[in-house]
């Protein structure tokens, strides 16, 4: 079986490994406060050009999406988000079990414009009972999108400039940021995001580490004790080392970008083949997931040999389908996946 | 310097990181549903003696506690614990964040009692206006406790008993667990645990682990959907399998006890050095933390070289001090904080 | 100015001010435990045909609803809610700050059916990651709607009877619920919602009441202590004497209906008045809220002597507007304001 | 039965029931837009000599209690409340539901000091691993306490003077404010706590009321969006103006401390019967609650005639007795009850 079913299925980069095994015996302080943790924010905080901003190290997505989202908002408020964001349908309705409802607005290819953040802020101001409802807070979106496809520089721009005439602070989840930072063609770079967003993470699950999410926050005073906060929703790592430790080599000498390019290059490999064997794409994206419609007899062929996911099916049995590579991709797992469409399936 | 502040301070035992670099581009299924969870569930329902036992794996002690506290609850019910207890000071308000009081009874060198929670309850019932107070609803102890000190098999079937005759469910926080496994004179095994509990953890961060608590629940419709919980709460790790490879290696051929057996080993050695160098000891105990009382001139020579823990000073600048051996303390490094002791600091 | 904005502008019928009056300064038990509070719930249960039903009295509709709603779900459960459904846009996050997410399924004319429960928890169970997603535990709907509709018990009937097929319990808002059940050609009576609702309640403050709704589980062990549920939440009145006289009011003699239906009564004289002058309606209502279309200049010209909502506007200035009669509303009142429709506003 | 359990036994003042009646039809908008409740706020803010302070009307006292508190705590955050404040033990919970710790301090005849916030404060910034527990945000108080005593202008200010060395604001718990301010030899006043408090309320439901408490907050910048908060928590009144009403009645021409003022004085004629007939009481309380130890006997007796409360019972049978006038207790009532204490029991 050969797996595209999503990109946190091995280990971690080569280098990671390597480093904690080396540094395995090492006595170090917990929570955070060892040098490996300085290192990493440092570094961060350079590829930033941030030299202010807080950086907080999280374990995993979901973790990191509610406390970040709660932290920002008040009590009477809530979260704008793109109907395809992770967080309104696949967390579990972690966002409302810290008390915020999720403020959904249409998207277009899993992206939201700076005219969706107006149009739903004009709605809540028109309204005049408006005293009765959850006030936009905050506005979420990520980068890649949940379909795989990217924000444009100005696109970017254009939500913080919505952002800014509202007074909303903007949140990017960076989950599979190194394959948007890696994607041939994009104009937008790590600093950009740093100085266009109050918050984002640098994604390091799906990224080629063994697990972490790198949170930066531009202004610290924005979400003061926020260790305590994390501590409260028990998401401090004790070895916090094991974080700063990954971080710090993912974001040496280009890791991070290099290793994400690898898994994207794959893809569009992928893509390609796809096209080139008559399927219909989904969506055009260039990153590192890749949808497509399979035939129902498709599906059954491939599904023997290949994991994907099916995202949903239509009434004559064709199947929309999601394949993933990673920084852990093989050529040889892509080549032989090709070799299968290309066989007829 | 040498380290002796706590039991978090180094990486995992070399089995742990050998299996980790040997299996890191294995590609396996994400969210706990992989063949090495699989593993360590078997054998932690193998150790347990409790076959139908439901398993589920954590990062971190402090999110352990609140979720499984959260979801053993009903929104009107708070959570019995001794005030020593890690819950109630040193977790930032991690239950009552999730909506629940700490019922907190006397302690007695970290432990309570059938009679404390018998206590608990007679009071509680004798108020006319309890209709208008927090139910309890959950007893939690923690074995070892945070005084370093164990339970007797009889004084937890006697708190087992206790709950029994108030309908109230035991949970057991495992953090140290194999610190008191391995303790000298200790009658207190894995399987007893399992049965005179509704819930414990058996503690992998302190344990040899790089992170991990598994969580054991004796009958699973105690808590039902409980992934989702986990996932709601931003507890489920991507990489499941991270920590099922870590508890299958911790759970085969006695390693658990065995690492651990180490550490308390030489914390009772460091003890000993320190009654025989007519050191008072707050109190005697059997596990890897040693709780001594310093003079403020010994606390500032020590200080220079060892890493402790303070835990208060009286008038005099006397100081109440802990040190923690852990799995990966040397013999070198306690015989050097012994011969520091003798030379009469 | 003659106010049709809402159903909450005056005081309570005089026969409620009345026994208030008569009754002040008896001196009676806190809390609800007083013999009208006693006398309220014998009447109630009676109504209803449900002689093991559990009352409780609230004090209004938001808390209400969220404090019933949080109770009747696990913590990793959501509702399912129609997308017009009070709980959803004009509580201000009331569900969603006790943690929970409202699960929109589409509504028509206010109104969900068996069919939009099942499509609901087909799509759920479909859902190959469904474990990522909030339960759907509750279904909440309200009669009359939000649209001013009313459910036919063959309605009822088959929303229960999906409810059944996935064990999910059923909840109805019934804040506005007097001027369902004395709507003309309604076939829904007080003891088929009884029968065929997990809990539901009757409206107090929209129905002649000073204010108070009614909570009435039909089977009481669904939600245990729930006296405490609601002290916690701030939800006891003190005198809870005074909801119980009131209820014990309105539910003697069929005062209850009475009230409401002069309400009706006239909203439905302004309705054919409205059709008679060639209005266009929103939507054919048999209650108590009238919803019509008026032109930009119609709008203005009314709004000088009349209050109403308006609840949107078209390009051309076209305004849905709503005008809501009641208990209080006097013939006088509205012949007025048939008559300035009729001059050719 | 003559009623001395609590003070909220009756209904209201017969000013507030009579303005009730008369301006029953009257047709107002709803949630506190009303011409009432400006009238009581502008009568609110000329005797607390705080013309920029914002006034919001509550239903009760838990739900006032844990809403400010909510609303004035940070996520991180903790209030430091007397061992015997009304949120530790009566309240069900409810400020932990919302998420928030109560940090409990030792109290002395039901009062802190400036000097337990100093020693809660010091001891919480001497502990190195604080980033790991609760930060104490607020202070809450009550006047009268729990114990029916009362502060001195100095030791507010004593207090308040702590505060603000560690900067934190202070709640006050106005329940039974009334009998604060009525009680001979008190030297505080209105203006007083509203200028020594951040936040504080005038007790109704207790006070002369039906129901309904006053929320003063100093600099209404504090507690932004107030209202939503409110509305989330299910805590708005429909019928707002039924609030309005009744504080424009009470803050009238003195009435507030003119009816209790006559319960004070029928408590302090009790207390000295309670003495002269030789009973020990358990503190000597100048409001209208008084404690009084009874022996087995004489609550026996007592009970046959009279209702109040007790609070424990110690090995003999000898109970702790609260006895409580109100603004309804009458004359006649008191004069039995020392009749009968008079004649032996």
């Amino acid at each position: 079986m050969l797996r595209f079913a999503c990109d946190y299925q091995e280990g971690a980069i080569p280098e990671i490994i390597e480093r904690l095994t080396a540094t395995n015996l090492e006595s170090t302080p917990g929570y955070g406060k060892d040098d490996y943790c300085e290192e990493a924010r440092r570094l961060i905080r350079e590829a930033c050009g941030a030299p202010d901003a807080a950086v907080h190290f999280f374990v995993g997505g979901t973790q990191t999406n509610s406390i970040v989202i709660h932290a920002m908002l008040a009590e009477y408020q809530g979260v704008i988000s793109p109907a395809s964001g992770h967080v309104t349908g696949h967390e579990a309705g972690a966002v409302e079990s810290k008390g915020h409802k999720v403020l959904v607005v249409p998207q277009k290819d899993g992206k939201i414009s700076g005219e969706s953040v107006r149009a739903c802020m004009r709605a809540y101001l028109a309204d005049d009972s408006r005293e009765h409802a959850v006030e936009p807070g905050l506005v979420y979106i990520s980068h890649p999108t949940e379909h795989g496809t990217l924000y444009t520089k100005a696109e970017l721009e254009s939500i913080r400039e919505a952002c800014d005439e509202y007074g909303l602070p903007l949140f990017l989840d960076g989950a599979r940021l190194g394959y948007g930072l890696a994607a041939e063609g994009t104009d937008v770079t790590l600093a950009d995001i740093a100085a266009l967003t109050d918050v984002f993470y640098i994604g390091g699950t799906k990224c080629g580490a063994l697990f972490g999410e790198a949170v930066v926050i531009r202004d610290p005073k924005r979400l003061p004790r926020f260790f305590t906060t994390m501590k409260q929703n028990g998401a401090v790592l004790a070895k916090g080392r094991l974080l700063g430790l990954q971080f710090a080599t993912l974001m040496e000498n280009g890791t991070y970008e290099r290793v994400c390019g690898h898994g994207v290059r794959l893809a569009q490999k992928l893509k390609q083949a796809l096209v080139e064997t008559g399927h219909t794409l989904f969506i055009d994206t260039p990153t590192n997931q890749i949808f497509v419609y399979l035939s129902a007899e498709e599906e059954k062929t491939l599904s023997k040999d290949f994991s994907f996911a099916v995202w949903n099916r239509d009434e004559n049995g064709r199947a929309l389908c999601r394949f993933v590579t990673s920084w852990a991709t093989t050529e040889e797992a892509i080549d032989t996946l090709i070799a299968a469409l290309k066989k007829g399936c």
